[in-house]
């Protein structure tokens, strides 16, 4: 069966039969590629991988802010985005689809130079070069500059912007840390909330979308602190899979496991500030549930890097669905974005070294929250097998949408007061449970097993008389009883991985 | 000083120089009205208090979920919020400024009956009687429909609206929960999620925003459900402090504590499934730290209800700034919603009762997170005594933005290691803490006293000797030395509020 269907689409029909994402949202209106609606799993899954990424981020000592998601068009002016995050569109004159016109004349017209070319250029290659529709071979309308940000109206008549990042709404707010951090640099602080694109034709699912959650941590310091960052040294012997741009080059794509005090020294990263950056950036993702093995960190080629990063990483995640997928970016930003918002706010936005304004450098740790969401499901796949009758989902449990599941054998009074009474218990220690008293306990295995649930609680007659409850592991699908007393610790080493269930008695 | 200044000045000021709100956003561009950036200290504890209410809701057996807040214009006009969710306003033609025409109307004009008036008849009106800017004087231009939804554009050309409430992209899940649920009613699920409101004129900062983060819970039931609900047997002995409509008629506006069995019993309220709703949200409010003196429930007049509520009651919260503070409201809002979703998506939205199609009832708890967040604020702020020279916040433990400090008697190896050994298990522990080097251990507790940190804990020469750290209670200013081994333990307690801190030992 399998082999048949694209890895990606048994994924995402799963995902949505079981209550992890639906759509394209509004499903029963058609549809808008680009949204898609998190059901009850996937958004319990969306709040842990949060959960993991915020305690991440504060353990290095970054404070979290939260900004608005519409800003008017004079921030965006500032920023850059309201006249470079464009892409040159063409609409068929036939079918009335729409594509990126550079795309199509690179397409169908190989070895033309239309880098840096206007839309009249490009509207003048399309006719000369006879470009025309790849969907239905019609012509192709007038070229127009096509801003990937949503625009909006607050007031009646003051032009606004849903953001695209982050980022940007973080650097206002430059001088208000500078009290708040009492004019000490450096300043790291995060924010995790959404961010729109505009894309043209959105497709791959989860993975391209129109609104997504963003998360962005930032770190303003100067330039000294970039190559003195007493930091380092806590990881300086933490081994990081690495791809160079050197070794991409030279075709070689299989990262190497690098000790992080041997890439400063051979120079693949020229500052441990950054490096320390790329490692945190691997490290939330460890904790967000990847393993190793999934994982690699590939430096962007020159060519890559937008204009304003003297350096770029990315983390990588290899999944079936879809092969290696970019889900994050390490970004060395200098200071041109404060910089920008300087000179157009009149504000200053520096601070004093030595008597002399210096507006500090950034660094940058960003990514959407979607992408991870999808692949930690794509690698938690199991396929069926002679021992379970269905496919089911080994989730990391620190990070599993329903960490527990707490089952009365029968729904009988006798039975319902001591379950609930230990669920309520669970509950309050912190983890996420679920109680299901519907159908036989094989049945509700089943149920938790599709989810992903690790362990599963059963209170039986047995409980009444002895005060033991039977814990089963999903993994192993091994059972042991244990007093209930005992329940909550024991399932605190197990969710932590501090105890193994093999051992756990 | 106080006495002088406007309450909500002061409230505001403190945010501000404390980082716990900043605005309007973007400051540095001047502001827009109706945007604020929360700081590090706001976004605490806004975290703090969602997760307070996700806890409320999922013990009440809700499932979150997460929808998009862009839809397509279609969305809208099944909602009714196309056409209904409209504002008529006028532009003086001279300073510019923007007024909701009917007001200026009823205000200048009063007695003028111009209820239900199309925007041509409001524009004759203000020309006939006169109606002038209430700020220059000078005349007015046309009145125009202003609709409250920020309009936006997906891809080239299809219509879209940022949500004005969170509400309608749950309803629009009915089917997928139907399969979720596994076809038995009654259903809960709720949603926490930015919507956007274009007011004309947003005032009164954080209490009246354009973005804001909404929280609705919706049940989705039966109306022999609402009759029959066995959840109301665990509430039937609560009191409430409730202010009928009957009272209100009487002008007896002060709440009357009332058991639920009796308010049921005198017809406060219909269903009891609608009274537990409205002690849910009591409830939410009570585990966000209000307290009971300073709430009130208040059911709406006849008159106040929107067209398709049955019933209306709303959660006050008493302020200094602002007097009461409606901050939540319960709706029984009838099968209105997924009646119209039914009607224009063309898909069935209903369940089978007695193999007859029936759509089923909603009951909504609705309300903003940011105004119980500014109302907290207020209610938790302490002016400067003899005993304490600055103004402090009295958070409750349970949802202060920072729960501990730890503080190292001084910069010192020897007292850094044990420090950070303590921090790092408070943090294990699942406490937000902060660890402080800076300066007198009077200035620190200083610091935190102004951002209303419960508990500090000092580490010293004799935690070496003994093991011991000094814990100080905000509150009191007391002390009280303890091993460190019994710290964690002993810190649950007092956050949860299980110990007072004068029994602690």
């Amino acid at each position: 069966m399998s082999s048949e269907r694209d890895f990606s689409d048994i994924i995402t029909s799963l995902a949505k039969k079981r209550g992890f994402f639906w759509g394209p949202s509004p499903e029963i209106y058609g549809g808008s590629s680009g949204f898609y609606d998190l059901g009850p799993l996937g958004k319990l899954l969306k709040n842990r991988l949060e959960n993991q990424i915020r305690s991440a981020f504060v353990r290095a000592n970054f404070w979290e802010v939260e900004c608005p998601t519409v800003s008017p068009a004079e921030v965006w002016k500032a920023s850059g985005h309201l006249d470079g995050f464009i892409d040159p569109v063409t609409k068929c004159l036939k079918c009335g689809q729409i594509f990126r016109a550079d795309n199509l004349i690179e397409e169908q017209a190989p070895g033309v130079k239309i880098s840096g070319n206007s839309v009249e250029e490009l509207t003048a290659s399309i006719q000369m070069l006879n470009i025309i529709c790849p969907s239905c071979k019609g012509g192709l309308g007038p070229v127009e500059d096509y801003n990937l940000m949503m625009k909006t109206r607050l007031g009646l008549d003051q032009d606004a912007y849903l953001r695209p990042e982050t980022a940007t709404t973080t650097y206002l707010l430059f001088k208000r840390f500078l009290t708040f951090f009492r004019d000490k640099l450096p300043m790291s602080v995060f924010q995790i909330g959404k961010a729109y694109r505009n894309e043209i034709s959105p497709r791959q699912g989860m993975l391209r979308l129109r609104e997504f959650t963003q998360t962005e941590g930032q770190i303003f310091l100067l330039e000294k602190d970039e190559l003195e960052w007493p930091q380092f040294e806590d990881i300086k012997n933490e081994n990081l899979p690495l791809i160079t741009y050197q070794a991409q080059e030279k075709d070689k794509l299989d990262p190497v496991m690098t000790k992080m005090s041997k890439a400063i020294k051979e120079g693949y990263f020229q500052k441990p500030a950054y490096a320390w950056c790329v490692h945190l950036a691997y490290t939330i993702f460890r904790q967000m549930g990847f393993s190793e093995k999934n994982m690699r960190l590939r430096q962007h080629l020159p060519t890559e890097r937008a204009h304003y990063a003297a350096d770029a990483w990315d983390v990588e995640i290899h999944t079936d669905s879809f092969g290696w997928v970019e889900c994050c970016g390490v970004h060395d930003r200098g200071n041109y974005d404060l910089t920008r918002h300087q000179e157009f706010s009149k504000e200053k936005l520096h601070v004093k070294v030595n008597q002399k304004p210096v507006v500090p450098e950034v660094l940058e740790i960003a990514f959407g929250i979607e992408r991870p969401l999808f692949c930690l499901i794509d690698n938690s796949f199991q396929s069926e097998s002679k021992e379970r009758d269905t496919d089911w989902l080994r989730f990391p449990p620190e990070v599993a949408p329903i960490q527990v599941a707490v089952f009365p054998l029968m729904g009988k009074p006798e039975l319902l007061e001591p379950a609930t009474e230990i669920f309520n218990r669970i509950l309050d220690s912190g983890f996420i449970a679920q109680f299901d008293t519907g159908g036989s306990i094989g049945k509700r295995y089943r149920r938790q097993d599709e989810v992903g649930t690790p362990f599963c609680v059963t209170i039986d007659y047995t409980t009444i008389e002895d005060g033991t409850v039977t814990v089963r592991d999903r993994d192993s699908m091994d059972q042991v009883r244990i007093h209930k007393e005992n329940l909550v610790e024991g399932l605190k080493n197990l969710i932590r991985g501090t105890t193994q269930f093999h051992t756990f008695k």
